[in-house]
């Protein structure tokens, strides 16, 4: 989760890859949902070609997570990582109402930046 | 802006497109901001190939909204409409400070449904 940033995650040279994660919580456990997700988020950052993550949450709401790599390769291996899998398992069983993933190639992107 | 809603956007065939826009915004005219977001949320609803949006924002942090299209022509259209340009130059100047925007080719997507 970076909802701690005041910096979305800029546009780097295309192509490259974004995973979308949007989804609704159910009411349970909150505080085990946020331990492991600062953990998963730490994690990631280890996925060779792992380029940032952007977090938002409307409280009550969707939560939507994007999560930029370099090529397929990285996005296989989070994918196929032991922590992660067992996050996601346990995630349907209890946190999640509902979800999508859309895992897409970024073609074109831009960054405005007031400052 | 679609907060209200409590499903997010399915997948759907691929591919599809997906326009990402994670904003950091300024301290200035909230509800002014509102009004467009709902009034651009509308309009976007008028485009060929529109397929959906999701939106979501942590207080005092990011907000990211997620735009999905049949093709790129639809993007195109969307990125010419007059309504929406004059809303994004008055939006550089009045409301953000910094965004980026991710357009990409959806090619693997995925939901899920407890019920």
């Amino acid at each position: 989760m970076s909802d701690q940033r005041t910096a979305p995650v800029p546009a780097h040279e295309t192509p490259y890859y974004a995973v979308v994660f949007t989804s609704v919580r159910t009411e349970e456990d909150d505080d085990g949902y946020r331990r492991t997700a600062e953990r998963l988020s730490e994690l990631v950052k280890g996925i060779p070609g792992f380029l940032g993550e952007d977090s938002a949450r409307t409280p009550g709401g969707l939560a939507i997570s994007v999560a930029y790599f370099r090529d397929l390769a990285g996005i296989e291996a989070w994918r196929r990582d032991a922590r992660h899998r067992e996050a996601k398992r346990y995630g349907r069983e209890h946190w999640y109402e509902r979800y999508s993933i859309h895992i897409a190639r970024v073609e074109q992107s831009h960054t405005f930046d007031r400052s």
